[in-house]
């Protein structure tokens, strides 16, 4: 078992500094999430002044819980938390967890040594320290979050991120697609258990396959470059690094006081790690697809088959920036299309590739007939397939039928571009289509050049492996 | 008086090759878009084999028709069409265009034959052609569009679009973010009136004041350039050039029988004459949006001004990969801001640029004062304001409120990047907020990367033209 399980897996959780306000940060971010996610452990509001919040009974202070208490989240102002620490020390808490901001990221004097001064509170006590300025702990499998929102079905994904705000962000946005994580982490100033522990931990930890890091910088670079590199040689790491130019270091420091480093030092760090690099929450989101759901394809020749001339012509264009290759169909596959889909009957049909199937109007049984034809060519390594959604027709139903029912036979990955004009109502469509589309295993992109990018980071990931 | 007017003004429609069935594209595209729009001239259905199609009076050919038709909408297979040309000669009328395909774009001979045989039909009898294989004009001034869903307000964006599916997601893609266009133009194969043609026209177009163009090659090449270098000196024009590589270049030939052209010579042709080059509809929209909306700002010092520290990281790194600068803001400003917002009452607030309001909980009295402080200060050219809607609140309305109301005196761009989680029902309040934004003047962007991308864009043009 790695060292850190006990980390994610407390007996009983202490949230101190919770309000009688049920819309304040402490019960809605920490109490809540763990009363709907029907945590398994005890949960302890502890508040002075009441005595039950939101119908859990209440207590005074750390040292009023019966108990023995291994968690505590700490939700009280940065000058009250020493004599919390103390308190927690005789208590024999195992982990404490800070919300609590103003400490090193504030750059003045004051709050430094407040956070040296925890430090060495809990090294002398015996306590693991996760923050402070940050949401902490959130682990499906042992029913723990930091969002009531969030998905309580546990995923391969363990995700390690310096910020609590993109932490929400990315697992409501992997959600939306269909992603489930293992563990997530947001560690903030990471005065003690920093990145280098939680690497470590996801190296070993049995369930987690992916991992995702948000960081801004490392406290213990030799120990995570080495933990970075272990990792890395037994499964995929995805890593969004904040604070590349000047101000964007400058930024880091005052969100969690770390010292970002030199890009250029980790752009050449990832690259012989075998690390990938992204660039924006929705880059990660859509490579982690990918790798939830695809195969290792073979190569990088790509089929494109879809509605759409124009469409066809973008597709093309942004696979071929990515360094995709969409090479033309031998003159046998194109006389099997075009029985498929004779000309006199569908016109505007094109049996090149991309394959435009505007003709046929998504005839379900042309469709799946055209997707095997192409995915049955063994010059084609990816089949990326596309439409527009424009509002939610028996007609698409049906097509989505044949696709999740055709992807089920085919010897390669099949991922779809579902284009949507942003208006709500096609949204609402568009996220339909999408979430059958993630059930039956097939990623999904908004964009050709997001799909593309992901593509060619997936290939380029599986390239270099064998290299 | 542009040339072309009577094009975009005909006084009478024909609409040939229209089934019985409503869901047909001749129908619902083109017949059913008059009805709605209130086509101010006469509407004429030509169906041989009925009298009456959903509600209009149906003729039974051209030649049937009791008063002059200007303008035909040929929905017919590509054999009849000829047929039909030489009626429209005896009839005199002044232009048709050709919604039907399988002309010089299916690349084979009896395609190019037909194709061939209507330009000379044309020439002499002295009808203007617009496609084959296209949608054709949509003019919400005359009341004639391809898509019923399209809005009935004119506005000031001029689209020359090679591709129909692409006129239309554009349209649909700018009415989302309240992007309204003057005259739009697909013009599939181009046998007849071209790129050329219509650009002159839109240069000289009082209601066109920014010009769009997704082009996949040129059929004029001297005289489109011509028109290019005159229009690009008034009016700024935006390029999407579809068939970049070599498939690319092939998806083209079969699209709409167009040659691509080297793409390294679109680009040094676009540099030399200030034309914006973008690579997907999204980089389109979002660039258009500040044409739009936003002033020509003096310079690329953007100010940051949001919630979430991680966020705040996210989007300075967005900024100065795209060459803008995120300059710290100078002690005097610091100081006013925490007098706006004093540490002590709201921790986790951070002064320096970005400025991470994250602690003042959306408080729309502080947010717009220190909106106004930061605009206030001379060393930024652009605000660029960013948050996360996860439900709508009074709060976020109120907050906008002040975003909105303080923009009126503010005298630098601002725009606003709103994050979602891509969950339906967030969509619809981020939809709302970004309505009321920028019908405020406010352009808003779904990411920081495309923010920073436009804003970059944006500011390059006024610049080179300065130079």
């Amino acid at each position: 078992m790695p060292d850190l399980e006990y980390v994610f897996h407390p007996r009983s959780i202490a949230i101190v500094g919770v309000s009688r306000d049920p819309s304040s940060y402490a019960t809605s971010s920490f109490l809540e999430p763990l009363i709907q996610f029907d945590y398994e452990g005890k949960t302890y509001p502890v508040n002075p002044e009441v005595s039950e919040i939101v119908g859990v009974k209440a207590y005074l202070g750390i040292l009023d819980i019966p108990g023995p208490v291994d968690y505590v989240i700490c939700c009280l102002r940065a000058e009250l938390t020493p004599k919390l620490m103390r308190e927690c020390v005789t208590k024999g808490v195992k982990v404490i967890q800070f919300f609590t901001s103003a400490f090193s990221e504030t750059g003045r004097e004051k709050g430094i040594r407040l956070e040296r001064e925890i430090v060495e509170i809990a090294r002398q006590g015996g306590i693991r320290v996760i923050g402070p300025n940050c949401m902490g702990i959130y682990c499906p499998s042992s029913r723990i979050s930091f969002d009531a929102s969030f998905p309580k079905e546990s995923g391969s994904v363990g995700f390690l991120c310096q910020s609590g705000g993109n932490a929400i962000e990315l697992v409501q946005l992997g959600d939306a697609r269909g992603i489930r994580f293992s563990k997530v982490v947001s560690f903030g100033n990471a005065c003690d258990l920093n990145e280098a522990d939680f690497m470590e931990y996801f190296a070993h930890d049995p369930q987690t396959e992916v991992i995702v890091s948000y960081l801004e910088g490392t406290k213990e670079g030799g120990r995570f470059i080495n933990a970075l590199r272990e990792t890395a040689s037994a499964k995929p790491i995805i890593m969004l690094k904040g604070g590349e130019g000047e101000a964007g270091i400058e930024a880091v420091a005052s969100h969690t006081g770390a010292l970002a480093g030199n890009h250029a030092v980790w752009d050449s760090l990832s690259r012989q790690l075998g690390i990938m690099q992204v660039y924006d929450l929705e880059e990660l989101v859509d490579l982690l697809l990918l790798f939830q759901h695809s195969k290792p394809p073979k190569g990088r020749r790509v089929g494109l088959v879809g509605t759409g001339g124009g469409r066809g012509v973008l597709a093309t264009d942004s696979c071929e920036r990515e360094g995709l290759a969409v090479p033309p169909l031998p003159e046998a596959v194109r006389r099997k299309l075009r029985e498929i889909a004779p000309e006199e009957t569908y016109p505007g049909t094109s049996v090149r590739n991309p394959v435009d199937s505007a003709g046929m109007d998504w005839n379900p049984d042309i469709f799946s007939q055209i997707l095997k034809t192409i995915a049955d060519y063994d010059g084609l390594d990816f089949i990326l397939t596309y439409t527009r959604v424009t509002f939610g027709t028996e007609k698409v139903a049906k097509v989505l039928d044949a696709l999740t029912e055709t992807k089920k036979n085919l010897n390669k990955p099949v991922a779809m571009v579902v284009r949507h004009s942003e208006e709500p109502k096609t949204v609402s469509y568009a996220f339909e289509m999408q979430n059958r589309c993630h059930q039956a295993g097939i990623p999904t992109f908004p964009l050709f050049s997001r799909a593309a990018r992901a593509i060619n980071r997936f290939v380029r990931y599986y390239e270099e492996r064998q290299s």
